[in-house]
């Protein structure tokens, strides 16, 4: 951005020095069932509402990353983190028990690449040593603020996702690992007109357009550049159509393209297009992705986590769903 | 935070290039009838509901400040914004319609100092030249969404606030003015047990406090330090609270300090505690408190931005009401 076009370059590379998942119990029959850090048995946790067992999920993620990075709470000098919830209360509330200092941010399914790429900017230009940056999603809580009560036994269309009940907290600080962030941009608002908040892949495919071509183009790199190219939950509709629309821009994905919400469950799941949620990308991001960057399978990922940033009251007043989409170039550095 | 404890300081001292307030008509009426930018004579704005008039002012207070700045739209690198509706639809929407980069946050009525914040170590950073930082709020949106729809014609308790209709929005860049942001703290998450939506004073007094003290002390400054301390919506009982609390902890605030929410409205209006709502203090911060640094009358403000964390859905929990607040330094550069 400014002199940079509209990406942001990380000169000191903050580090990712811890990184923790935790899912409900379908998520944890899913593909990644040996990756992940934590599989809940109850999605409920003995809690009175799904909004306060998402609440938990919020805490114990980041309590979870503090302890992977060897770390003790007060050597964390800010929480990032963000949620689908009303009012993000997931995140406030947890940043409350937590009694850490807090900034809170608002990307919808975006919002891993959110919380990490401002935290990285913190990071990076010397403000903070170490953030969390986390955001949560579940089932539950979501289905019934965005769509409908559960109880009502409503039958899913072949176009939806299944929300992912699931967390993802990863630690950036300024020194303490090789793998580390080295660009970002941040996107624009993209609306192409999708009025079914049951087809958000095809509503945020294009912004993801958008934002990759940017990402490509300021960073003088070609998909070809990245081991993994991974958008955030647009499924398989929406990686499809996204597939489509890049080939068109002359800029063909390849086969080290994937998509977390088509990656997340297995096909015997019953899922349709796959998962969304903001825990579905921070999940596999935080369970699969930053791992095989630490062993080195990975050598650089492109990580394009979308938002659909609706609400129910928008969709209401018959508005279309806007998307999003932020980019991060997650690296490990040659020796 | 880290080397710094909680604070951040800006070494390049990001410069406050262009500011702009809007206000509806009730507001337009109050105390700082002559310094707002622009007011309403009809809140709905001839739009259909009052969400999609709020997005308007969203829309209108961005573009007004960066006419004020003498920039085009496409001199700006980034758009950071917030608001109190679900999902943050207003900031959302208004970044859709004006193609801008976005990053939403949220910090309920401390958005203000959140958006500013964040931009700040943007553009401190290098990362970014021209940021626009706002926030928005409506009175009929907010009480309907947080409390009662105004059909009800519900009495309100006398510690209840009036959600101020305003908007207000914050240019910066690296250059080009000499008000400029020096520090600032990004506050904890506090929450004394206050059960009350219609006493949300009470519930932010006790994060103003947290913020304060860590912001005297990490910037090695007293009250009498600053022309003006100014918290963002606490309304009469809750700076009452306040300035009680800060006594018990040895470091009274004197006649230098006020709070938007009750300055904003004459005695005449019949508010109660005064004004609230993210746009209270946004608008008063752009429409009074910067031209009085640009004219020199004031030479160094503590802007605290205080916001009440709650969501309908956390009440209906039986949720008490968390606070927070993040801590601005602006002066006006010694020439």
């Amino acid at each position: 951005m400014g002199k940079t076009g509209q990406t942001i370059f990380l000169k000191n590379k903050p580090r990712i020095i811890g990184n923790y998942s935790l899912v409900g119990s379908k998520e944890g029959n899913g593909n990644f069932k040996r990756y992940f850090h934590k599989i809940l048995d109850d999605d409920m946790q003995g809690e009175k509402s799904f909004e306060k067992s998402e609440r938990q999920i919020a805490i114990q993620v980041v309590e979870g990353a503090i302890d992977d990075a060897g770390l003790k709470k007060s050597d964390v000098d800010l929480m990032l983190s963000g949620d689908l919830l009303n009012q993000i209360i997931s995140s406030s509330f947890a940043a409350r028990e937590l009694k850490l200092q807090y900034l809170g941010l608002y990307g919808a399914c975006s919002t891993m690449a959110l919380t990490l790429g401002v935290g990285a900017v913190l990071v990076d230009g010397g403000y903070v040593n170490k953030v969390t940056c986390s955001t949560v999603s579940h089932f539950s809580s979501v289905e019934r603020q965005y769509r409908y009560p559960l109880e009502l036994g409503n039958q899913r269309p072949p176009t939806s996702q299944w929300t992912v009940t699931g967390s993802g907290c990863t630690i950036l600080s300024d020194k303490g690992s090789d793998v580390c962030l080295t660009s970002g941009t941040i996107g624009k608002v993209v609306d192409f007109g999708i009025l079914d908040a049951n087809n958000m892949g095809a509503a945020m495919a294009p912004s993801a357009v958008s934002t990759l071509l940017s990402h490509f183009k300021k960073t003088k790199t070609k998909p070809a550049d990245y081991d993994l190219i991974v958008t955030g939950d647009l499924g398989k509709l929406g990686s499809e159509i996204l597939l489509d629309l890049m080939e068109k821009e002359n800029c063909p994905l390849g086969e080290n393209y994937n998509d977390c919400g088509q990656m997340i469950f297995s096909s015997s799941q019953r899922v349709y297009q796959g998962g969304s949620g903001a825990g579905c990308s921070a999940s596999v991001l935080n369970a699969y992705i930053i791992p095989k960057l630490q062993s080195g399978e990975l050598k650089k990922v492109l990580f394009c986590a979308t938002g659909a940033l609706l609400s129910p009251l928008s969709t209401q007043q018959g508005e279309s769903i806007p998307g999003i989409c932020h980019a991060l170039t997650i690296e490990k550095e040659e020796n």
